[in-house]
């Protein structure tokens, strides 16, 4: 699949949404992720699979990034994601060299992108009611599954 | 299985040596971690996977914390690896708390580990001959795939 071009935050942005909302369907937490090309090309989404698969290394971004599959070069591809990336998160952007950062909300939790700027990636934070609507409601539901998928105590 | 203790680096470090030359012995990159508990236990062993599932995010570390399945607490862990951890691994070894890191070798990659000792990580830098030469005959045989597992053109 492919997204609007040029470069358009929002409608980017509804790829991650809409795989948060499966993960919430599917009662796993609901952050969403999706790496895409310059040229729209989406080449990889995912979503948090903690629950599902019983499986704490996967988180959004780091789902949509393995369903990418192996890319010789991550030069000019954006990570589009519906919470501000954790610490993890943000290692494997940075480690990858991926360029941009679309964040649905930074709210909620508030990660390693402030990092990530001053380490030449550019950071889009859209402050998307939506995202925040999901994480709010949801760490009201489970906040001990929340706090488990942030390694809080 | 259990490591002996009390915490001994250069005994822990085998576990992630045998990891690393079971993914070379795959046709892999040779690369191991395990992730062992205060008393010893193993929690979690692994290697780095990306030949052998074609799968870019499942590095040394992060094959030895998903095996260790679900912890709710990282207090006290040691994440033991042959290689000094990239920036995703440092970041998911600050995200989730983990208390201490053991390397084999950071002469072959310099990864993110200065970074963890900042923000309160205990390193134990081997230096282990064994680790050195697996890298180093590695990269030398296989350049274009060491840089594509560390994101570099």
């Amino acid at each position: 699949m492919t997204v609007p071009t040029p470069f358009d935050p929002a409608a980017w942005l509804t790829v991650a949404v809409d795989e948060a909302r499966k993960g919430l369907a599917e009662g796993g937490i609901p952050i969403g992720g999706a790496l895409i090309a310059a040229d729209g090309t989406v080449l990889g989404r995912g979503h948090n699979r903690r629950v599902q698969n019983d499986d704490p290394s996967v988180h959004g971004e780091t789902d949509a990034f393995r369903n990418a599959g192996r890319q010789r070069s991550y030069r000019g591809t954006t990570m589009v994601t519906t919470l501000s990336p954790c610490w993890y998160c943000s290692g494997l952007i940075r480690q990858f060299g991926i360029g941009r950062v679309v964040i649905g909300e930074a709210r909620t939790f508030y990660g390693g992108h402030d990092w990530l700027a001053e380490n030449g990636v550019e950071i889009v934070l859209v402050d998307d009611p939506t995202c925040v609507q999901l994480m709010t409601t949801f760490i009201a539901d489970r906040p001990e599954l929340w706090n488990e998928d942030i390694g809080v105590e």
